[in-house]
């Protein structure tokens, strides 16, 4: 186990970055949002990404420093190319956009194509409940990282597909829904795998189609289901809806269709709640309404009703000035990327 | 059986709202949504409503031609108070008033409250989609009509909080998702009851929490799981949010701060794509992913890959034309309508 600070680990990755060639604002930003990823416990979008992003420079494919620039817009929409910057600086730049035209117009839709890997959409979602905005994300992987299959089929034909909302709350942090439309994440499949367990029942297909518990089979050639199990049609509409919201409407790569490459092609919409209701009464009802929600009878005394985004905001708060863990493997890369450009040792430099 | 024309069954209801009181193009209006749902074989937001809706009208519940007040509004934005008049026509008034703002705002929201039930959200869905626009609504209960558990509780909650979404398409009908973020809407336990059959397990439970799969345990107390099964968390956190858009933000009743009576409080967004892409390359490219996703090896070979809404479309082509067969309760109901206004017995009409 590798044990770091999450502010030495955010020194680390931008140091990294900016050897890459990234601007220092711009690898600030993108370790920021990879080490609040590990802190909160979602280390599959933590800094073990860190390690593609500086592959993909490498290749060409992810351009550090690259403007995202605005094809077109009006006063309530925009369309944004990325130029295939990192997704953070892209998706914050974005995300940034839609308030400002939220503000003035009360309702705003963004979108942006050729953009790598945008990370955790919830980490946008909460830069619009931040600014007392309502937000909506929807994200998929412009015709790459195909991993699940639409719903009856048994090959895999759409990506994860994730969709984010996000209302402003008074409690530790916002109401935040992010998830994948596939059943899980290819991420926890991964964890299933090099933990050596079988996946659940209901998760994946293998290269022939047939259900599987081994977690090897999603890489040779399997699929994830849509989530929903039975109802896999809803996680399936929802998944294919995102294509059209995120892939057709930007511009950007679909499956059928698909991009140069990976690309986190999204549309963000933004919504200014006080054209509705004053802020204190949003705040006060939500907190009627998740009252009421808690107080539900449980299946599992010790498993709480939560309100949406409630993990990870007690997650930060529990973990933020604690070191995180990471397998010895990650700090293998590190070490290796250090060394590529010609870095300082993070050991070295810790006890120096 | 009752065998009836769809053009004659909408006359019948027709009929019945205008002597119930409702202006003939509200009465016509609320006519051809509750017979469409027939059509399209959604029974469940058939004809069968309007008994509800004639009792609601008699008891002062439900106001026949009461005019939907816009109480403010912005060029993006209006909440709109119903009045309590039928749902449908507050909400096709709402859907139209969005439908205008984005194609001058570019994006629109518009909220409903005190509005009986407004029936299938796929309609106003429809109603973008036929306008060339691209839409998302938000439905709950008003805090009535409470039937689904949070995800980890074992009592009833939250109404079935549904959601749609559309895109306009060239093909039969436009992509259209519209469901229940309870694992089923309760009418389909209701479709059960009437058989004698029991639910498939992981749909209720009874009025003690424990899981059931007898379908009268859900009108004795107990509670619609949230759609997702083992994923339920994803569903639980859409009903969430769905409370949270459609009844926080409408200013109307909520789960723990209910309204006066039921009441589909809503929210209805709006997007004009061709901001972001013209509508010959929306409609190409989202083909293309349609018939990459069409062309996926099957589980079961007369199982096909439908695209979301498909089935809607296809049905309402189908049947049109066709008689739709109601149960002979639903008959007898109407005769009793029918008496109870002094209007003439439909068989002795459709003879005469």
């Amino acid at each position: 186990m590798w044990k770091v600070s999450p502010t030495r680990l955010e020194d680390i990755c931008t140091s990294i970055m900016r050897a890459a060639g990234a601007p220092g604002s711009d690898a600030r930003l993108v370790a920021d949002h990879l080490v609040d990823n590990d802190v909160i416990g979602h280390h599959s979008h933590g800094v073990i990404r860190l390690w593609d992003y500086i592959e993909w420079a490498h290749q060409g494919d992810l351009i550090p420093g690259a403007l995202p620039r605005i094809v077109s817009e009006t006063p309530s929409t925009a369309r944004i190319d990325g130029n295939w910057n990192f997704g953070q600086v892209v998706a914050t730049f974005a995300t940034g956009l839609a308030i400002e035209k939220a503000r003035t117009a009360g309702v705003s839709a963004v979108t942006i194509r050729r953009v790598k890997h945008i990370g955790r959409l919830g980490r946008y979602a909460e830069q619009v409940a931040g600014e007392g905005l309502v937000s909506m994300i929807f994200t998929n992987g412009g015709g790459h990282g195909i991993n699940q299959a639409p719903f009856r089929g048994t090959e895999r034909r759409l990506c994860s597909n994730p969709l984010a909302m996000s209302v402003p709350s008074r409690l530790a942090g916002p109401f935040l829904l992010d998830f994948a439309t596939s059943v899980v994440a290819e991420g926890k499949v991964r964890v299933y795998r090099a933990r050596g367990t079988p996946t659940p029942a209901g998760w994946i297909l293998d290269s022939d189609g047939n259900p599987s518990t081994d977690p090897g089979d999603l890489a040779a050639g399997g699929a994830l289901l849509p989530f929903g199990r039975a109802e896999g049609h809803k996680g399936y509409a929802l998944a294919f809806m995102v294509e059209l919201l995120a892939g057709v409407m930007s511009g950007g790569g679909i499956s059928g269709d698909p991009g140069r490459s990976f690309s986190n092609d999204s549309m963000i919409i933004v919504i200014d709640p006080e054209l509705f209701v004053p802020m204190a009464e949003l705040e006060a009802r939500s907190l009627v309404l998740t009252e009421h929600l808690k107080n539900t009878r449980l299946a599992d005394e010790s498993q709480p009703v939560l309100y949406p985004g409630e993990k990870e905001a007690e997650a930060r708060l529990a973990n933020r000035e604690r070191d995180i863990e990471l397998p010895e493997p990650v700090r293998q890369q590190f070490l290796t990327m250090l060394q590529r450009f010609s870095l300082p040792d993070p050991d070295a430099a810790s006890s120096g």
